[in-house]
């Protein structure tokens, strides 16, 4: 399929080069599944879209209008991706907020990404990202267009054996994956990372930790350190395209380390299943 | 004037909503001055656009091809502002850079902004702002599109009175303007914030700091908290639409608090006029 995009609701493929969206990535977004017509855990991502445009003061479009543009999509592309960017819309030069301004919505269907098989069976290998995230609480959690983090640790690797990249911050917390959150498990307690101060807290994750009861497990965020994470029993990404991975494999940092293996769970099919289950 | 856009060399006023500008702030810009059909300091932008690129890793559009569309603008606008700005163009859904991507090139050429003869002649009351910058010394330094702290920042007034906002680092350093460098002159030594961890490295910056020793004033850069600022005999700001400001008063940040006002300076106006003189 070649992507569909409607912007403000009308079929469209481009936008104006004086939208404050590419001027100063101003704006947020949301990547979310269409399943057999339907697009998964919709009214948790409008929330959490409403949470990220309120941190930049930004007006959301309702739950409604996008409800109408997502089904639009969704006929026509019953199993694909979706993704929504609300940006401040059209502005002058300047980085002053224009009060008139309207926002720009912009919705894309593209393909389903293909991934190995393996991935979601045996586990991912994943390597440590030199970049280290920076702290901005005022930024923290949202899902916002200012992403040069992650395109600049996504640089680090092309070996398509690398599922994905694990980003620490500044201070040495493991915080997320690239493109993905972090879950670890130790013992009975599914350790978050705190992202108070960097990362996203992603519409998975939440739901993940909202299943953590039902499995038996309880939570704790805070900070984590990488020596934590390889110690842990099982370490899971998670994001609303891929689900959830468990991770196989942590490559090691160094000539002299051993990569860190972790072998096969009893509980991470449990979880999958009942991730995929609450998938209406 | 209507803004007029160059997208690729063509007359254009959008760009696809597949670019990665949009998307992730994937990409650079610079702005520069056109006075009297002549790009100010051309040489010199295009030099930091090449640095800028580097550290995203995108192809730099050549000199001579940029110059030419410059070139073509400034014969329609005179006396205008242009922004370039080069993204690393169309991508798919990722993070992952499109190895055969190909950079996008727009310029934009606007009016110039209108700002009370008083920011030039008096000088300019600032304030501090609460938002604080991030310490991310892969991007320090850079103008890259990921914008949202100088947005936010400059959210925090409207009061038409305040030129700039002053911008310290999570650690209390003095950094920048939201749109501006800032200098602060003691005694015969001008003073620049160290931008490695966090800023934007200005061209005029660079211009002011090489005409410091013809001033008699030597050169340091280092961590300036803001009483260093208050206590500087002197404080410009300064980018390549305004020239340079200089800071008449800075508001008071408690109630407690005087706000310091700055008496006329003799040196300022030597300064302006060897800036000006050396606009070709």
């Amino acid at each position: 399929m070649k992507p569909t995009t409607l912007i403000n609701g009308l079929p469209a493929d481009s936008v104006s080069v004086q939208d404050r969206g590419l001027a100063y990535g101003d704006g947020v977004f949301r990547t979310l599944r269409v399943a057999h017509g339907k697009p998964l855990h919709w009214q948790a991502h409008h929330a959490k879209l409403v949470d990220d445009c309120a941190a930049l003061g930004l007006d959301t479009p309702s739950f409604a209008l996008l409800d109408a543009e997502l089904a639009q999509l969704a006929r026509q592309h019953p199993d694909c991706v979706v993704k929504i960017i609300v940006t401040r819309g059209v502005g002058e030069r300047g980085y002053a907020s224009p009060p008139s301004a309207i926002p720009t919505r912009i919705l894309i269907a593209a393909p389903l990404p293909v991934y190995p098989a393996d991935f979601f069976d045996v586990g991912v290998t994943v390597q440590v990202c030199v970049l280290r995230l920076a702290h901005q609480p005022r930024l923290a959690g949202v899902k916002h267009l200012n992403r040069l983090e992650n395109v600049l640790a996504r640089q680090e690797w092309s070996d398509p054996a690398i599922a994905e990249g694990l980003l620490l911050d500044a201070k040495g917390n493991v915080i997320s994956g690239v493109m993905s959150n972090l879950l670890m498990l130790k013992g009975d307690t599914l350790h978050t990372p705190d992202l108070s101060r960097c990362g996203v807290a992603g519409v998975t994750r939440q739901r993940i930790m909202s299943l953590a009861s039902g499995l038996g497990l309880s939570l704790a965020s805070g900070n984590y350190s990488l020596d934590f994470l390889r110690d842990a029993d099982e370490v899971w990404l998670c994001n609303s395209v891929i689900g959830v991975w468990r991770v196989a494999e942590l490559a090691a940092e160094l000539a002299a380390q051993h990569p860190r293996r972790w072998p096969e769970s009893a509980l991470f099919p449990r979880l999958r299943k009942l991730l995929h289950d609450l998938d209406p």
